[in-house]
């Protein structure tokens, strides 16, 4: 079950509200940047980022010098990651709505210092963005991994929307003669684009070529 | 020109930003949800939600009970719109990245009420989401317009960043007998999925069969 505290009980829609830690992993598993929020001066900062998850623990990277990972280091953070499915077009213009899956995880992250955990942070990040790379291409070196911080968040406390089907419209509206249903939106990959300046002879990799 | 502030101003990777008001035009008109970021009780929370664009102002929504909205009610807010393009595959790890477009913007919205500027924004955080729909589907009632908070954001703040291209790697790393290039991420719209309780003889309409 996901955590229920004030803030991820959620206000409003409770329907769409899903406790099934599944749930959360398949958002996240499936997902390619978040949406990291911090408060900066007061103000709030919300900068996409790519994000790995290990069992209850999500990692975040940046430079060192990154302002959104400063301000991370020690305060709050709130992680969404949203994937968007389609548009359900509604007999009335209020009740036209998206669907979605969404995770929002809230929590202090701490600076991961241990080389091991360091290790296996950037691997886990690495491999949310581009699966089977981190085997493939050359390993950060050791000044590659002083210049880059590594995050650990608990998945403690976390929520899942989802909303999936077709439009919920007002009673007297299902007379109406206007078109409902959903628009999905698709995501896929494209043909792999080699670098111009990539010698004869080096074959697209297949966990590239057959990426699902 | 973007506005320049100290927010706004890129701490890094300066070459990415674009002070091209038409890139963020572009950005924000192409994209279908943002992510509102505001600050509640001290902590960031990070919520996807629509929006729609008339000139120089943002347009929010939401239930005028949303936590998020009322936090966003004369607190300082950040909306950033992200658009994933390809995840680029350098021959080193430290180098892989993503190509995107991304716009962020910093501001204290303002709650609308003259009811036509209420109508404008609806209409076009509507048109954003399901372009052809305001003029098709029946339009908002008095009740679900009470039911409505409009917010209006400036784009006075906000910063553009776009990463176009192939992998940039380390000098030695182009001997590698390693892949690289970029694996595009395409995003286009699925076959119209019609409400099952639909009647029949209520075609799908061409703004929808031939949204691009």
């Amino acid at each position: 079950m996901l955590s229920t505290t004030s803030r991820t009980t959620l206000g409003r829609e409770k329907q769409r509200g899903s406790s099934d830690r599944n749930d959360l992993y398949e958002v996240l598993d499936s997902g390619l940047v978040c949406h990291l929020g911090v408060v900066v001066d007061g103000h709030p900062m919300v900068v996409p980022t790519g994000y790995g998850r290990i069992g209850e623990t999500l990692y975040l990277h940046g430079s060192t010098g990154a302002r959104s990972l400063r301000a991370g280091d020690g305060g709050e953070v709130c992680v969404t990651v949203t994937h968007l499915d389609g548009i359900v077009l509604a007999r009335s213009i209020f009740h036209h709505s998206v669907n979605y899956r969404s995770a929002i995880i809230y929590g202090r992250p701490r600076l991961v210092t241990d080389p091991d955990e360091r290790m296996e942070g950037l691997r886990a990040l690495s491999e949310q963005l581009a699966p089977g790379q981190w085997d493939y291409a050359r390993l950060p070196s050791r000044k590659e991994l002083a210049a880059t911080a590594v995050l650990a968040l608990s998945l403690e406390e976390a929520s899942v929307k989802i909303r999936r089907g077709g439009p919920k419209d007002e009673a007297e509206d299902y007379e109406l003669p206007v078109w409902a249903g959903v628009l999905p939106l698709v995501t896929s990959w494209g043909e792999p684009e080699p670098d111009p300046v990539l010698p004869e002879g080096i074959a697209t990799p297949v966990h590239v070529l057959s990426r699902e």
